[in-house]
């Protein structure tokens, strides 16, 4: 992202100022309209994050002197189609932001995306509060739609409550050594020593390899469910790959969740500078036991500025063995088939 | 309003400065000690809004060139005597946050006021998100105490749900033509394809005239209501004039939902600089079958500043017909009048 | 608090700069890991505010000329631990944010902590808002561990629904009479004339007395309850003296509620500069007709730089005559024992 800063002197109550320090303010504010159209219903809508996601945020890093530093970064979603806020999740054993009631019309800003403290060095980075889960990364970093908007890979987000994001969260992100790093993260449920469950609590880690125009990631979690011994477990790998011309990328993953299926999924798909923007194609399937859905997006970017995008996305989606999945708000029946389309502008301050 | 702007400078990634580009920090604080009268109950408040509605908000515009500008608006709204926000709809079907439990204590803040994103140019400006609904805007500009405090005019906000915003909107205006603009808009209740009433899709058009002193305003609205085929219709035409000395406006409104009676109501009112500050005065009405409240109010607002102003108002309705309004929640019964003043300080940033 | 301020230009319409006026975005970010240990249950968590309450909040004054200022203040709670907001009380009558579903996960941001607007000149400062209750500030400022995180004082908020803030408060502060100020307050429940109980209707004073190193204070409260004629009273007396080496505090409190027994308590505490931070240690003692618990409380906080500490505490708390108090979200039996301690990092900007 492309993100403005907020001039500042960081000044003491002594008005010496700390040139190495500062504090920004930042955002996205991305609106589409978006048509899904499936064999039972279609829906219109004006949509919010087809591109970027919309959010309001706070950062910033203090040069603590000696090499070490502390940083901060507290970032709402906004859904500036209603301008409503996004809800979070206190234990990560409910969903983030759930509650019908409240989300129809009430849901306030919560930093939900993210509210962390760090303290950062040669060692790496201490970072407490809630965050991304690691799995997730690769799942948003090696989809061409960044897991938004109607073009989002179809294999994304089956690790349950921590999906995306865990609250109470401890995280260590290492120096890279030779191109290699390691981000492990443990998160708490916060359950009474007596639970036997012990739901949300879990661990995650990812490893990624970066050279040149070649990008490898592994990651893998384990989170506890709300029945004592069930779990839910995710995996994936992901490489990709810069051409200049042309950017290849590919991801599987595997989710296992105590009792139930495995969920298997991959990605593959390219980015190519066209014009003044680019394109993105991807194809992407879940298949969970033989209900299986594959996803076909097709895209474009045109940059007016750093800052600014206009984009058009269309989106097809088929169904087998019983699956429903449907675009953009539409209800397609089982094992047929469901598009959609976003046409919209992202603009980050 | 006068505003405050934070200093910045945008940088790039590279570190180029965009010097036509800006990001705002703004907001309004404002609280009045408020005292309502009716022959059933009285009430004393510490209030806000009484003069300027509270809120915080962020906004930028960013220059891409070409005479093209991006720009964002974000805007929460502030209950700063419990410090709570205000909630919003996120389909133009429910009113903007009216659950009793949340609103007593836990409203976070949403960008309910406004949370917009524009292109704009030669040919105008395409708006997206949450915004202001036309004909709303006709009601507030020509009233003496801007639909803010007990003055507020008695025939406002008759547009039902989006009686003054409108979330899911499309809104086109346009530049002015010798003093005439056009601001048209679309907003959805975003359905189901297959639902009969499509409740909360709308449209709306305002066009004014600016010459000078005169100002002239036409608006009109119409947005579907939950049962299929009835609609909630608005309409309204108003006029001003600044002889300098003193600024007089009117207004006038119909409403027709379907299956109920038409409401009609008008605002006269004048403002006229006095001292330090300014004084304002204002009748209004609304009628709907007989059922019927007058609203006559009297202020004087002192400026402290460009930014803070102290103000005073006293009004008074009169209700024949059964009707029972009464001011700063006091209650009385039925063709009984009431009584209310504000006193209060409105501080802007 | 030694917080950044955000550099600022402040700018009218015409382009003036008023080089007196400021607005300032500040905050904390505290995250701590935290274990409870009790007789029935223990818990682990990462909590929030172990050191200083986290927060995001915008501030500001205006200079008006002849030494008149105006000013606002608007401060939210933040759980940085899970990225929601807190609740607040709109009649002082709820208790803040106490909705369970609402605080599970969806709690969006308030300016709960603080949200006024002032007035200043050499005659004091009239504050109108959500502000802190007068009572409050001495529990606070007279605990080595300022009522946040393991090491909190026992003998804290007994004072119900205004025991820390009220909403709709006007509050005068004096300036210093040769050391000695006076804070009074007056809060509104804005309950219907015809209410019996006028339940959060409440006012209170402060006193305090600065002279070096030496401070004193005092405070009482009175609130009115649900039921018509019941109050909660407070008052607590409070000294420390700042001998270099040490500073000692003291406070002792007593609460009375109508119909029930009083509630006593007290703190006896130190800070002591040592090595790049403080030592501090604190006995506290709340007693309810023998119901009696006693809190013992020991820790240390390594300032990384003004805005940045790493901090320590561990606490025991014994309990008597029933009593069932535990620490960091322990539980333990009546009469049993419980320990706990904090390990984190503060940082503010």
């Amino acid at each position: 992202m492309k993100k403005s800063l907020i001039a500042l002197a960081v000044l003491t109550a002594s008005g010496i100022s700390f040139a190495q320090s500062s504090v920004t303010m930042f955002g996205v504010v991305d609106a589409a309209y978006a048509k899904g159209t499936g064999s039972l219903t279609d829906k219109t809508q004006l949509k919010n994050s087809g591109h970027n996601s919309s959010r309001f945020g706070v950062r910033g890093t203090e040069d603590l002197g000696g090499g070490l530093k502390a940083s901060f970064w507290l970032e709402a979603g906004v859904n500036n189609d209603d301008g409503s806020g996004s809800g979070t999740s206190n234990n990560n054993q409910t969903a983030p932001g759930a509650d019908p009631v409240i989300n129809a019309r009430n849901q306030g800003l919560t930093f939900n995306r993210r509210s962390t403290v760090s303290l950062e060095g040669s060692f790496g980075e201490v970072r407490l509060g809630r965050d991304y889960t690691p799995q997730f990364w690769t799942e948003t970093a090696f989809d061409p739609f960044g897991t938004n908007g109607v073009g989002t890979n179809i294999a994304f987000n089956k690790g349950g409550n921590t999906g995306v994001r865990a609250s109470n969260s401890i995280g260590y992100l290492s120096p890279s050594f030779n191109g290699v790093k390691v981000w492990a993260q443990t998160y708490m449920g916060e359950n009474a020593s007596t639970d036997a469950a012990k739901a949300g609590d879990g661990n995650a880690i990812r490893v990624t390899y970066d050279a040149g125009p070649l990008s490898l990631a592994y990651a893998t979690s384990s989170t506890k469910q709300a029945t004592a011994g069930q779990k839910n477990e995710t995996s994936n790998i992901a490489a990709s790959y810069d051409f200049g011309m042309i950017k290849l990328m590919a991801q599987s993953n595997k989710t296992k969740v105590t009792g139930a299926a495995d969920i298997d999924g991959f990605v593959v798909g390219a980015t190519a500078p066209l014009g003044s923007g680019y394109a993105r194609v991807a194809l992407s399937e879940t298949d969970k036991a033989g209900v299986k859905s594959n996803l076909t997006a097709i895209g474009y970017v045109y940059g007016l500025s750093k800052r600014t995008d206009l984009y058009a996305t269309y989106a097809r989606v088929a169904n087998k063995g019983g699956a429903t999945a449907a675009l953009n708000g539409a209800t397609t029946g089982a094992d047929q088939s469901s598009t959609g389309y976003d046409f919209g502008i992202k603009h980050a301050f």
